[in-house]
């Protein structure tokens, strides 16, 4: 199966508990690449970035299957950056810095060798783009998942109503849901949303995993217990390209499926907190991924008699 | 096997946003003997209540199989009463009264029949008196579980060290465990509390679920999602009662039982906290606690291929 991913390419300031980078790769697109390309291959990569995103990058994704016909290279631009700052409990974060730069001018042009894709991950960028993106689709993918963050629902609910109608699954964070939905309650609010159009939500609670609520259905995945996070960036996109790369491998959206697709972001999401931005995605294998997935059965599977 | 629990038996009144009761039957004895005698009998109970206790609620008991030899019957004195408001989001409460009555006086005395119970689950009391009925037990318990709270650790620190050496388990919620462990991490609190004497830990953490540590293994049990929490009195209590209970009957202490163990503790507290105080305990049959155990199945268990 083939899997579309939308998503920023961008440079990242970090600084957390354990150090600090002042220019590393980033963007939710390059994070769900990576975790997503240890699935299903090709990816088709959706994207824009400055002259001086760095051609090794393009060239390693290329080599994990990404097509980059449509990641559109603005060579007098800059890449879009972000810097931001963990606070000691790693759950909360100020931004300090926000360069759109080419971001800016995103008018994402979907490539004829891309239609046909049967998985879309529609990555956390402005509603009208994300719809954008879907109405080039000639056909409807067979699933389709959104992400988002509470910027978008302060100053653009109505478009991100929009699209909600058109994708199958949101995910967002506990607090987000909580916006969104409007209740206290994640039961309550996952409950709203689903009536808003998508049929499936995963709410990621951090240190305390997920739930993934499938049409009447729910299931809790838990995380990995860490003694330490090394920098939490991109654990939400790299448990995305997890999520639906798996999806996209198994071809198949049931219940039982979807999750084992929790699990795989879940422990995809673990690896890339070990170390700076993608750092330690680039460095696992198959086998890791087969090890820390058990390490999920360990942890969460019981046999009651 | 046979169980020893040792806990309160008391008047609570509840004010939570569905409601009011001015005097109602709790105490963490209380809400552990119910939740344990579903899975094993006899139970020992031991605890102290005063001339007001109602005899139809020992009688009760006596006729789910508890032993009331080790309740002492104070006649002239009144039982513990404690009285509580939750706010809306049901994780805080507010203490509005704390009357110990009889329990201030409360010296456990272990009666000739009690020994040789195999299971022992020791409720929130003071270490000193924890202790002293440890200290009457002839032959060494297979498995002892201690819960206890912030409070001893700010009055009592020096005794609960005390205890926690005699001990094979420690039941407390996440801020607890952090206060005593002294690591924000739950992990290494947890680790740290290891090291003080118990092998195993159990971590509550109300909607999140519960962690246990396993020597040196992790089960993360998710909590049912709720869209109401009617009551989350006893809750824990019934916790540990179910969990304990489960225990003694398989009367096997390894980590998959004890998972299992976790997972019907847990289903045993998503019953209590339905109706005010224990009163949903009462009514639940042996198929509905299969009916809400296989919901966890649902919720949690999952296969990667």
């Amino acid at each position: 199966m083939s899997l579309l991913i939308v998503g920023t390419m961008a440079f990242d300031a970090l600084e957390t508990p354990f150090g600090k980078v002042d220019r590393i790769i980033g963007g939710s697109g390059t994070y769900a690449a990576w975790a997503a390309s240890n699935f299903v291959q090709p990816i088709k990569q959706v994207s824009i970035v400055g002259g001086d995103f760095p051609q090794e990058e393009i060239s390693a994704l290329e080599a994990r299957g990404v097509a980059m016909e449509g990641v559109e290279v603005v060579k007098d631009g800059k890449s879009f950056f972000w810097s931001g700052r963990y606070h000691l409990d790693m759950n909360t974060r100020d931004t300090l810095v926000t360069d759109l730069n080419v971001l800016a001018q995103f008018d994402p042009k979907i490539p004829d060798s891309y239609q046909g894709a049967e998985f879309v991950m529609l990555g956390n960028l402005a509603p009208d783009i994300q719809k954008k993106v879907l109405q080039q689709l000639k056909k409807r993918p067979k699933f389709i998942i959104l992400d988002t963050m509470n910027f978008w629902m302060d100053v653009a609910l109505d478009g991100l109503k929009e699209v909600l109608k058109m994708v199958d699954l949101l995910m967002v964070n506990d607090s987000e849901a909580r916006q969104l939905g409007g209740e206290h309650s994640l039961v309550k609010s996952a409950r709203k949303i689903q009536a808003m159009g998508p049929k499936c939500v995963i709410i990621k609670k951090g240190e305390h995993g997920a739930l993934l609520f499938y049409e009447d259905r729910i299931f809790s995945a838990p995380a990995l217990p860490l003694e330490d996070v090394f920098d939490p960036t991109g654990a939400g996109d790299t448990f995305a390209g997890g999520f639906i790369g798996y999806l996209a491998r198994i071809n198949d959206v049931s219940f039982e499926h979807m999750k084992a697709a929790v699990i795989v972001g879940s422990a995809m999401a673990s690896y890339c907190v070990e170390k700076f931005g993608p750092t330690r995605l680039k460095e696992i294998t198959a086998a890791d991924i087969d090890s820390r997935v058990n390490d999920f059965v360990t942890l969460a599977n019981f046999e009651v008699r």
